[in-house]
């Protein structure tokens, strides 16, 4: 059904010094950076391999991401697997009862198509499928 | 410094209905399973494209996974990422500055040699570097 691990999502507190960490200690690319205002978020992209890793902070302290850090510290948020057709990947989950918090796909960064499965269907993670865009 | 996401380190509750979800419901392939009663833990590796989820369950109520769940519950545990030469990847984030919770390499599952790196050096999230054992 998941194609590979598309990235692991984590909240920090600032994103300046954990770019500094993921990026220039750790030496991964940074592939892509993007911000919601709309949302309060955040976010930057640094490859590493076949996947990536998404670190996330807020920009807002409403933000779920902001509400994150305070009530949990920052650490690992979401896991996301890459789906070669989310409509497909979205209708065999429903149809073996797993429980969704997107029934439709909705868009995500870097043009992607994404959806997240409730952590009570995953023993507790937060699960997000990605599709990327068409080439 | 590192190759690529090796695994994702899930702690359940109880290893069966995790397994029956990411092996059966997603349709992960099983490709390794292994008990360490001197620890408290057993654990199940399921591929998924170039990485693993790593479902940890414990066997005993004061093991680490034990006392985890016990105050997380059920959720992410830890990143690990693949690298080819530990003792050169463990001597270069020393010399960064990288606060270290093994600064030796010791046996992991699989016949791997593995470290863990500390929280506070990477925002928040157990980190731990694989090299895979020599084909």
């Amino acid at each position: 059904m998941f194609d590979d691990i598309d990235h692991l999502g984590i909240a920090v507190a600032e994103l300046e010094p954990a770019l500094a960490t993921y990026g220039g200690t750790f030496g991964m690319e940074l592939v892509h950076r993007e911000a919601f205002p709309e949302h309060g978020i955040e976010l930057a992209f640094l490859e590493t391999g076949h996947g990536c890793v998404e670190l996330l902070a807020s920009t807002s302290d409403d933000s779920r991401i902001g509400r994150f850090v305070a009530e949990h510290g920052p650490g690992l948020h979401h896991i996301a697997y890459r789906v070669a057709d989310i409509d497909a990947a979205l209708a065999a989950l429903a149809a073996r009862d797993i429980e969704l918090i997107d029934e439709e796909p909705r868009a995500g960064a870097r043009s992607t198509r994404v959806a997240f499965i409730h952590p009570r269907a995953t023993g507790g993670v937060l699960t997000e499928i990605v599709e990327s865009p068409a080439p």
